[in-house]
């Protein structure tokens, strides 16, 4: 892909930004880039390559929003972004196939058509020569968690490389100190609820609010991940009925 | 070797390409050179230091072909490469230890020799100040499918970081429908013959061309690798001999 | 990080040092900054986040060294490396707010405060706006081998990525060969004293000094790591009494 891209732009600034999603794993690549795309600079062309769909007839996007630019395929890794970045200002269906590689292999659209459209995009290619403007794309929900009197019911939506468990629990839920905490079918006897991971012993299970302001799980210097054997998608219940 | 090179030249543009070779497999070097270089743009340089004979006699070779620049050991890593770019135009041993740093370590030269090299490279350093042309380096041949009446066998040359198996059959041996497979000593009683990962259920083994132009073995969102245990080298069967 | 940085400064050069540090190993970061910063060119800003205090009262640090720029968590990785470049010519703790995102999350200073403040010092920024000069910072000592007549004890202090096993124990302290090996507790029977790599066979032991000029322990196309059960920390211990 980046030798695709600099045979078209030669001065392109490339930025890697993560090799390290699960393969094919949509909703971690929504999460992902809900988290780090806001922060860059306006102007900024993200190219998303997360693609289960390669190859099929699922469309390929061209958006902007909130002054950032994306090239993706339409399988709704960028519609939870959307939430943050307010709706998108243009989405185009990338159709217009005079700008990719020949032949187009089925299996690689990074190299073949991401790559070339993005080196065109970047040397000042109007966007309306990519293909028509569309108003439906894929919308993906980041699942919503369920909250009681009692406590609140979510689950892990991403896994960081440090193993840290991030939930879909919204900062504004835990307002006060968990008093319990389930994770899959385990209960957890002891947990730290910290405000940083130094403030847990190392070895303990510290519960956080993390940078992404959402509820995570982590252990000091070790992988929460792996201990509590939990992927994306398991449970994760905080309770706050036994506090007095 | 980043610092390496930029205190040579401050300004040089680097891109990483792989961080992912197995280690010391110059077979696998070998394959993802053929199918990542010829996309670059003329007069790129790549520096490949998969190089298991660091220290030893082994040479250091300065190449040009098909508008590429190379620095590699002479390790053969770049030979099945020749054969898609043309032969080179330019082969020499780098031996003017003058562009080296001091003193040249055993067993980092992609430090000592590689990155100084290739910063007074990108400086308009003329080739001719390397060393001697030479006519002579080590060829390696990618193993080459035996192709019956009845079937193609071949073997796993390259496992990308999905865990999808390349194996060394070229498209062009595979015009119809496999009804067979074994990989292996292994009969594979189910899998589906695909354009893209996207056609088949994921969980399903899928037989497809690759991007690079040859039969690929893939779990749509799983690991062909993990659950085949395969490796490089591993044996591959098609066959044809059902087909009615 | 990335996205952070480039908002402040969109031309800055970013190059991607290591993303394979164990997590929060501040003596394995001591190490690999040992090992590479010097070969950097003068006025090279690195930034340094294993950062298992972040959020808590640990400084953040601005330092200046043999010509070499840092921003690092005050955690003792940078000290090490001063053994190597000389005393800082400036330390500065990192405390003006007016240069950090708002609001400073927990747990991300990398984002919320490194990244900016590298990207104003990248453009021109003069150290003194960051904070106070100060005269002291953790020291974190890499532990020191045991010499005697007989032979040296050390231990494994970083384990590369291809799972060689760098030792504390320094090229000067193995002026002849070795004749006996003991990793853990267990005593190896056979191993190659070599210069380099490939001057051992496939699969077997070699002893040799590294291109960081300590002593380590790698198999040729294998993992000494793996093989041996070894990690930061194990000892090592290299005899040379059986000489004759």
């Amino acid at each position: 892909m980046k030798g695709a891209l600099l045979s078209v732009n030669a001065s392109a600034r490339l930025h890697d930004l993560s090799h390290a999603i699960p393969p094919q794993n949509v909703l971690n690549t929504a999460f992902f880039l809900k988290a780090s795309v806001p922060y860059f600079p306006p102007g900024t062309l993200h190219i998303v390559v997360v693609d289960p769909g390669v190859g099929t007839k699922r469309a390929i996007l061209y958006a902007e929003a909130g002054q950032q630019r994306f090239l993706a395929p339409d399988n709704g890794c960028l519609s939870p972004l959307f939430d943050v970045l307010g709706s998108p200002s243009t989405v185009r269906h990338v159709k217009k196939r005079d700008l990719w590689r020949t032949p187009v292999s089925d299996s690689f659209h990074g190299r073949d058509i991401f790559a070339p459209v993005a080196g065109h995009l970047s040397l000042g290619l109007r966007p309306a020569k990519l293909g028509p403007v569309v108003q439906d794309w894929v919308r993906l929900a980041i699942p919503k968690p369920k909250q009681t009197a009692k406590g609140v019911r979510g689950e892990v939506i991403y896994i960081d490389s440090f193993g840290n468990l991030i939930t879909n629990i919204p900062a504004s839920a835990v307002s006060i100190r968990p008093t319990s905490l389930v994770v899959g079918r385990r209960r957890i006897q002891r947990f730290a609820w910290v405000r940083t991971y130094g403030e847990a012993k190392p070895g303990d299970l510290a519960v956080l609010i993390s940078s992404f302001g959402y509820l995570e799980l982590a252990i000091a210097q070790g992988s929460a991940a792996r201990r509590l054997r939990a992927n994306v998608g398991t449970a994760v219940y905080i309770g706050f009925h036994d506090v007095p």
